[in-house]
C-alpha cells in the first residue's frame, strides 16, 4: 500500500476517473459523457454515405482526435487502478479496449465496414456513468420493481413465445408459402410481430380462414399486453409504500447509509458507505480527501 | 394393489416419468423438456427449403432418433399407469400419440406436408413439464389474479368485436370495394387490426372520410387498451396484498400446506400433500421412497 | 289499468319479452341473442361475392325468416307496451324497426346495397339483451371505473387530438407532397396512425428530418399510452377497495337491494327492487306472478 | 394605479380578456376558442387543394376576417395590460402575433407555403383557455401524477433511446444496405418502429438473423412499455390515496383555499386566493367588481 501513499497523484487520478464525489471526478464523468455522444454521433453519420462523400476528413480527424483521447482514458484506467490485469479482463475493460482500437487496425487492414460500426459498442460506456449516477438520482425504486418482477416477466415472455411457435405452426398450414408463410420460423416471426402489436405488414394473411386466426392472435396480443404491465404496476405501487413505510419509521430515520460512488483501488468494488474506511469487499483502505 | 407393491420398478419408473421430487424424475423431465424442444427445432428446420434440401439426411435421421425416444416413453407411460385407457384417452395422452406417429405414418403413405406439421403439437407437451414446476415455482399469484380477471377480459373481448363489426360494416360503407375494403368480414377484419393497434397496412382507407373514421377507431382502440391493463393491474394487486396478509397471520404460518408432484398410479391426479398417505382423488396409496 | 289486468296475456307476454326474470323471459332473450348473431353473419356473408353468387338462394330464405321473425317481436312490442308511440322513437324502437324494413324496401325499390349494410345495426339490439344482463352478472365495478375516469380520459384524448394536430401540421411543412404528406388533414391522420402507434406504413416518412420528428412522434406515443391506462387502473383499484369495504360495513350486509330486470309496462322503466309493487318512476302498478 | 382607477373600462376589459371569473370573461373564452378551431380548420382545408381551388374565394374572405379579429384582440390585450412589453415578448404574446401576422405578410411578399402553415401555431393558444380552465376544472390529480413521474419517464425514454442506437448498429450490420437499412441513423429509426410497436413495414428485415434480433427487439419493446404504464399508475394511484386522505383531515375541510383565474394587470401572475386583494407576486392591487 505503500507504493500507492506515495503516488499522490496516482490516488487522485484514480479518485477522478472511478469515482463521482469530488468536483473533478464529476467534470471528468461531464466531459467523458459528452465524449462518447460526439464519437456515437460521428460513427451514425459516417454511415450516411452522402454525409460520409462530403465531410470525409472532418470525419476522419474528428475521429483520431477521439480515439486518442480514448486511448489516453484507456491507459490512465490501467495505471491507477492496482490490479490492471483484473480491469483489463472486465465487462467494461474489454468494451473500453473494443471502442479504441478499430481505427488502429483500419491503419493497417484498411477501413474494414463491420469494424467501423463496432465503435458504435462505445454507448456501452454510458451506462457505466449512469451507473455512477445511480447513487446520486432515485431512479432505484423503479430498478427494484424490475427485479421483483423479472421472473414473472421472464415466465410470461416464454409462454407468449410458446403461443407464437403454436400459431405461428398453424398459420404456415393454413396460409402455406404462395402467401408469404414461406416457412415455420418465418411464420413464427410473423406471429411475435401480429402478438406484438408491430404489424410491419409485409406478410399478412390473404384467405378467409388465415384472416380469421390473424384476428384471434391480434386480440390475444393486445389483451395479453395487460400481464406485463399489472406485473410491474403492482410491484412498484408496493415498492412506493413500503419505501414510504421505511420512511416513517423512527428506526430508519436515525440511521440512513448514505453510500458514495468510491470506488476501491484494489478490486474495484463501489457502493461504499461514506463512513467506510476499508473496501467492504477486499478490506483496502479506502483514501478520502 | 398387490401387483403393484410386487412390480417395484414399475412403481420406480412411475414415480421418475409423472413425478418431479425425486433427482431421477427431475432429471427426466429436463431431458424430455430438452428433446421436445430439439424436435420442435427440427420440425422448424425441415420446413425451411433451403436447409431441408441440403440436409436432408442429417435432419432424417435426428427425427426418427427423437420418434423412437417418444415411442419408447409413450410406451413407458402406458405400463406404468394402472389405467392405461384413462391415459391413452386423457388430452395429453392424444397429444403424445400424435406428436409420435407422423413419422410411422410417413413411412406408409408418404411425407404428407401438413402431417410434418403436425410433429408442433409437441410443443403442448411442454406444458406438462411446466404444470410440475408450478408447485415447485412460485408464479401462482399472477394465475389466480388472471383467473379472478377472466370473466371480465372476456366482456371486454366480447364488446371489442361488436365494435369491431359495427364499426367495420360502416367503413365498408364508406370505402366500398374499390380501396380495399371488398367485404364486411374483410372490413371487420381490418377494424380488429386497427383497434388492436396492430396496423399491418395491406388495407388502408383511402378517402377522407374514411380516414377520419380510421382516427377514431385508432384512438378508440388506443383508449381502451387501458381497460383489461387496469382489470389485470388492479386484481393483482389485490392478490398481492391478501397473499401477504395471509403470510401475516399467525394460524396460517404455524400450517403449511406443502404440496408435492405426487402422481397417483391409479388416477393420475397431482397436487397431493407431503404428508398424505393416500389419494385424495381415489384412496389409492401413494409410493414414498 | 283496468285493461291490463283483464288482458292477462298481454301482461304475461310483456314479462317475456322486456324482462329476464321468468324462465320464458330468459329463453326468449336467448332465442333472439341467436337471431341477431345469425343475421348479423348473413349480413357479412351476403356482403363476399363469391358466397353470395354459390348460396344466393339459401341466403335470401334465411333473411326472409329472420326478417319475418324480428317483424313479429316489433309488433309484440308494440303491442305490450302501454304507450306504443315512446317505444317507437325510443333509441331501440327505431333501431328495431330500422333492422326489420330493409328486406320489405327492398322488395320495392330493388337490392340496394347501402341498405342492405344497415341491417349490421341489429347488433345494436344485442346491448338491449346485455343490458339485462347487468343486473345478473357483475360487471358493474368496471362500468363505474370507466364512468367515474371517462372525463379525465375525454382530456387526456383531447390533448392527444391537439397535439397530433401541431405534430401533424409540422410533418406536412417537413415532409411535404412528394413523400406522401399531400395536405395537413392527411398528414394529421398519419400522426394519429402513428402516436396510437397502429403504423399502417401508407404514408411514411422519407426525409431525415421527417424521419427523426416521426421517432419524437412514436416515442411520445408510447409513453402516453401509460396516462389512460394509469387512470383506469387507479380507479379501477379504488372503485374494487370501496366495493370491499361496503361488503364488509355491517348496515349493508343486512340490507342488500336486490334489483330484478323487471321492465314497467307503462314507462319502460327498470332497476325495479324484488319488493317493489309500484314503478318507481311513473308508479304504474308491477306484474308479478 | 390612478390612471388605471380612472380608465376604468381598460380594467373592466382587462378582466374580459385575461379572466374567466365573470360571465363576460367566460362568453369571450368560448368566443376565442371557437374562432381559433375555426381558423385552424381553414388552415387544413386550404392545404387540400381540391377544396382551396373551388372554394378559394370563401376561404380567403374568411381568413381576413379571422386575422382581423385577431388584430382587434391582439391590440386589446396590449392596451389593457400595464406593462406591454412583458406580454409581448411572453410566450403566449409571441404565439398570438405570430398566428396574427401571416395573412398581413401575404399582402407584401406573396401567398407563402410555409408562412400559411404557420397559422397553425394558433393551436397553442387554445392551450391559454384551457389553463385558465384547470382552475374550474378538476384534472390537477392526473398533472400533478405526471409531474412526480416525470424524472422516471425521462430516464425510462432515454434508456428506450440508447437500446434503440445500439440494436439499430446491430441491424445495420445484421441486414446492410441492400435490404433498407442504409446507414446508422435509419437502422435506429427503424429500432424506434419496432420497439414502439408502431411497425411501419417501409423498411423490414430480410434476413433470417435479422429476423431473430427484430423478433426480439418487438418482445422487448412489448415488455417495456409496462414501465411507464407501472410509474403513472403508481404515482396516480398515491396521488388519488393522498388527495382523499386529505380530504378527510378536519383542518383542511375547514380552510378550503380557492383559486380564482384573476390575473393581475401589472405582472400577469394568475392563481390569486378569492380573498386576496394584491397580487401575491408584485403587490399591485387586484380589481374586484
Amino acid at each position: 500500500m505503500s507504493k500507492y501513499t506515495r503516488n499522490k497523484w496516482r490516488v487522485k487520478l484514480h479518485e477522478i476517473i472511478y469515482e463521482a464525489d469530488t468536483p473533478e471526478g464529476k467534470l471528468f464523468d461531464v466531459v467523458l459523457l459528452i465524449t462518447i455522444l460526439a464519437s456515437i454521433l460521428l460513427v451514425m453519420l459516417e454511415s450516411v454515405q452522402s454525409i460520409d462523400e462530403n465531410f470525409h476528413n472532418f470525419l476522419n480527424i474528428s475521429e483520431w482526435i477521439i480515439t486518442i483521447l480514448f486511448t489516453i482514458e484507456y491507459i490512465a484506467r490501467i495505471l491507477t487502478v492496482r490490479r490492471p490485469i483484473k480491469y483489463i479482463f472486465s465487462f467494461y475493460g474489454i468494451v473500453d479496449l473494443l471502442s479504441t482500437i478499430p481505427k488502429y487496425i483500419s491503419l493497417i487492414i484498411g477501413g474494414v465496414h463491420a469494424l467501423a460500426a463496432l465503435r458504435a459498442l462505445r454507448l456501452l460506456r454510458v451506462f457505466r456513468i449512469l451507473k455512477l449516477a445511480r447513487y446520486l438520482g432515485a431512479s432505484n425504486n423503479l430498478l427494484n420493481a424490475l427485479k421483483a418482477s423479472r421472473a414473472k416477466i421472464s415466465v410470461f415472455l416464454f409462454a407468449v413465445i410458446i403461443v407464437a411457435i403454436i400459431l405461428g405452426t398453424i398459420m404456415y398450414l393454413v396460409e402455406g408459402e404462395e402467401n408469404g408463410f414461406s416457412n415455420i420460423p418465418k411464420s413464427v416471426y410473423w406471429c411475435i410481430v401480429t402478438l406484438t402489436t408491430v404489424g410491419f405488414g409485409d406478410i399478412t394473411p390473404q384467405t378467409p380462414l388465415g384472416q380469421f386466426i390473424a384476428s384471434f392472435v391480434m386480440i390475444l396480443g393486445y389483451g395479453i399486453i395487460a400481464v406485463p404491465t399489472g406485473i410491474v404496476s403492482a410491484e412498484y405501487t408496493s415498492q412506493n409504500k413500503s419505501v414510504k413505510e421505511k420512511e416513517n419509521t423512527p428506526q430508519n430515520k436515525t440511521m440512513p447509509v448514505q453510500l458514495n460512488s468510491q470506488c476501491c483501488v484494489n478490486c474495484l468494488a463501489v457502493k461504499h458507505q461514506d463512513e467506510a474506511k476499508y473496501c467492504h469487499k477486499c478490506g483496502c483502505k479506502l483514501h478520502h480527501e
